[in-house]
């Protein structure tokens, strides 16, 4: 049996766990009810099942590969991609106005979850395209407007970010790339990006280039630096000074081709303001690392299917899926696996939410919860699919099961879109600029609903109410502490809010459906606990600093 | 700058944390010296940096190959290999009388710590040759003894082990190769095994197969097996009715070919008594398990080390290892490292004691510790890899770096020579039979180091008290209930026993060196408080029966 997107724990989560349901009808969508939920849900599992999934393993075995300066892409794509085109699935909350369905966000990383469990190395183009179609809703001129977006939410042409170079990756302040005006009010941009996710492709007409560089009069550092728009084929047809240099050689995600690209004075025109580039890059960067844990949330869900599957048909004695070490790794895998979706759908919501109801804090709330969705939900798929492997026994360790596959493949996940150390110095800085309002606040209603499931289930709620506690407390220790300690307890804190969270959304779905208590019953006795360690170790971290050279094995 | 084995770590953690220093001149090993200790310890360390590292790329990107029947190894495997074979490293702790050094286990053990860091691929053809020596040594008859060992001591042979069949892994009652006896008192063995490590290569004249097979008259089950030796070659010099059927296409550890062996009608003798083959492969399992715990060490080793020149390399505004993030990383997988590799040569040390010492408890400690040392060691290996491609940022995912190879090749250990849940079942079960004595027993000298260590470090050795108390009252809850529930517990019951354990042995490395001291302070303060967390898990593990279908996602 092959994979089936988890459209019923999706729909469970967005209905019971969401506000979603006040915004059927509303002001903002109008059209939204639960019957167009439902039936977007229903047909875009159909499609991850029967068209994605099936070429999926093709994309690690015959990986993107470049012929003659041309991207050829692994057997099935072609027809894969253009089925989704076809059926409008590119960007489905892509405005109205430009030929995208305007549905809620929290409907696209639905979608977004159920597809990249089918298929993570094609769908990442669609991705790549939906985050441009944000950056140049927001940033783009009118007249760019016009002239991309009906393409790229088309399915036409395809998206993608030029953001690093070989010096500057994590950190951009060293970019090198340049862009000199021309008489025209076009620039000729000038340098070299490395690790360009579907830079090119046969699957699309043309590729429109979203490229960080820098004006001839910009100050140094990351102020300095602007955002171009510079596609591959230029309005009269004729091709662009730009071209795919090499493809990287990955250990996973080969059905992506990734791309060293080189811009060599190509055409290209200014998207917002000068030296105001990463800003708007930014922007749609946030969305994009939501999108990124949801993908570790689809590949976890994949490889957790595929391995259970196994357990029930391998019999070392017995069916293997009856022995507890097995049902440890698939219960800890799958109750964790909730718990990141319920986070990730909750702040899909709630950008949605900000659009509704702007005079509430659903905008503060989706930014505080994107970190913790890009780590936890990647680290989660690192860790399911890793149980996948183990589950195997040593056919896991064999490429002909791809199991490997989704270890190899999701791996990346904790590394782009700002590696997950960026995403918790987010967290402990910018999103705690506030004194750890928003954080104290989610916690709160935490500890609320174990209030609220206190009667019912008091064995359920106390520990998730102690561990709410014992975060909140360390919130408030560390933004009083100094930057550096704040950085050395950033990756702990994510963990523990994530625990917390999870553990409150667990109690949620208890409450709205009481069959859910064996799973909640895993996630707060068997995972909830680490919470604790990740405090301790939040406390300990200016430790760190001590160490020598020779302690760190140099 | 290269691969730099570990010798002084090594070297520092058998004079001050085990009691090699005992033996040294003993009755058991009267040529032992510290001289000569360290002498083989650097000379290790050099053949490992200087022959074994160099190649180690090679087995990943030129996997060994089936070519007309025969296995071709990788570039540059075949003088390495000859270089270990003519330097006397394959069996150093194999009896003199058969051309071995007869050297403390011990010192075997961190001589495949070293090695296993150049290259896991290469060296575990000697692991396996290793278990052979010592299987042959305690079940062979004089006369297999005599033929067999000198050749496979010097390395001319090599040998494997066949256990495994397709529907035949963790549970080997459903074996079904048959051995049917001949006239001559030799056996005809016919079956198919799988996942057989260097079942065959180029590098050797002859290859020795213990092979698992039943007699005509066996009895169902584990207790109808036997073990039989069955050379490639035999004794005439003519070709044995055995072959390679195929090699399996790993995720990683390329340079090792992985047999499907076929023997049909092979000519085999059988070693040791009818139908006692599986307790005869134990004997030999033990040690190998230690071994396999030691890979993950080795590789975790290699893995920082790589990690740790990048971070120095790589500049970001500053170079990386300067960044808290990046600091944790190394900080903890090292400290971890510290600890296993602590645990495991603790555990060989304690092999060599059982000998010279039989009135103590060494053998019962070394049983006790080997489960914990494979499950702990392959988990830190796996960490430790983890960490290095997080570390390298966008260049981890990226195979040319090499940080990928660590990861993929230590994947295996976690699965092979019993898949780490059988490990920690076999610790809950057969190795706490004694009611938990044994487990008690370390935790107590952990308190007593805890105690020693109190004055000069209080708040080192309060943690580690503490900790330990919480572990030795979950060992006496655990051996007081059912057998699933033990099952259910078993893994965190390991990850409890394996911190708290490495917590001891950084407090006794402070003791003996204060420069030890930042880096037992991030293992107390960040590694240690996960084993709350694990203890915690132990408690809640009967939730894992109330998981229906749906909930493992069926």
């Amino acid at each position: 049996m092959g994979y089936r997107a988890a459209a019923g724990d999706i729909r469970f989560i967005l209905d019971h766990l969401t506000p979603l349901p006040q915004l059927y009808g509303s002001a903002a969508f109008p059209d939204l009810s639960p019957d167009l939920a439902g039936s977007i849900l229903t047909e875009a599992a159909r499609i991850s099942d029967e068209v994605l999934a099936p070429c999926n393993r093709a994309g690690d075995l015959y990986p993107a590969r470049l012929e003659n300066g041309k991207v050829v892409t692994s057997p099935g794509f072609r027809a894969a991609y253009t089925a989704l085109a076809e059926g409008g699935w590119v960007a489905l909350a892509a405005p109205e106005a430009y030929g995208g369905m305007g549905l809620p966000q929290a409907l696209g990383l639905a979608v977004n979850d159920m597809m990249t469990g089918a298929n993570m190395a094609l769908h990442l183009k669609l991705m790549l395209t939906q985050g441009q179609i944000e950056a140049l809703s927001h940033h783009g001129s009118a007249e760019q407007q016009a002239f991309y977006l009906p393409k790229l939410i088309s399915g036409d042409w395809s998206g993608t970010m030029n953001l690093t170079e070989p010096q500057a990756g994590s950190d951009l302040a060293d970019m090198r790339t340049r862009a000199i005006p021309d008489a025209d009010g076009s620039y000729a941009v000038t340098g070299q990006k490395i690790f360009i996710s579907w830079g090119d492709s046969d699957l699309v007409e043309n590729v429109s280039h979203l490229v960080l560089a820098r004006l001839p009069d910009a100050p140094a550092g990351t102020k300095g630096i602007s955002l171009f728009v510079v596609p591959k084929l230029l309005p009269d047809g004729a091709r662009n000074s730009l071209h795919v240099a090499s493809l990287e050689h990955k250990m996973g995600l080969h059905g992506s081709p990734t791309c060293v690209m080189v811009f060599e004075g190509a055409k290209g025109w200014m998207v917002g303001e000068p030296h105001a580039g990463l800003a708007a890059m930014f922007t749609m960067m946030n969305n994009a690392r939501l999108s990124v844990g949801v993908e570790g949330i689809g590949v976890a869900e994949a490889a957790l299917q595929k391995a259970a599957q196994f357990a029930t048909e391998r019999v070392q004695g017995r069916p293997i899926i009856e022995f507890a070490g097995i049902r440890r790794l698939l219960g800890e895998a799958r109750a964790e696996l909730f718990a990141a979706r319920a986070l990730a759908l909750k702040a899909g919501v709630a950008l949605d939410m900000a659009g509704a109801d702007p005079a509430g804090d659903w905008a503060l709330r989706a930014a505080f919860l994107t970190p913790v969705v890009k780590v936890y939900g990647t680290e989660v798929g690192a860790r399911a699919s890793d149980a996948g492997i183990q589950i195997h026994g040593g056919m896991g360790f064999i490429e002909e099961t791809g199991a490997a596959q989704f270890w190899r493949d999701v791996r990346v996940t904790a590394i782009y879109e700002g590696t997950n150390g960026i995403q918790a110095l987010d967290l402990v800085g910018r999103k705690m600029r506030d004194g750890g309002r928003m954080a104290c606040q989610l916690l709160q209603e935490v500890q609320e609903q174990a209030a609220r499931a206190h009667r019912q289930y008091p064995d359920l709620a106390a520990p998730v109410r102690e561990a709410a506690e014992a975060v909140r407390a360390a919130v408030e220790w560390l933004v009083s502490q100094d930057q550096t300690t704040r950085a050395e307890a950033a990756e702990d804190m994510v963990q523990a809010l994530a625990l917390v969270l999870g553990a409150g959304a667990h109690l949620e779905a208890v409450l709205a459906d009481p069959d859910r208590r064996a799973l909640a019953a895993v996630h707060i006795g068997r995972v909830l606990p680490r919470s604790a360690g990740a405090v301790a170790a939040m406390r300990a971290g200016s430790g760190l600093r001590a160490l020598s050279l020779p302690d760190l094995g140099l």
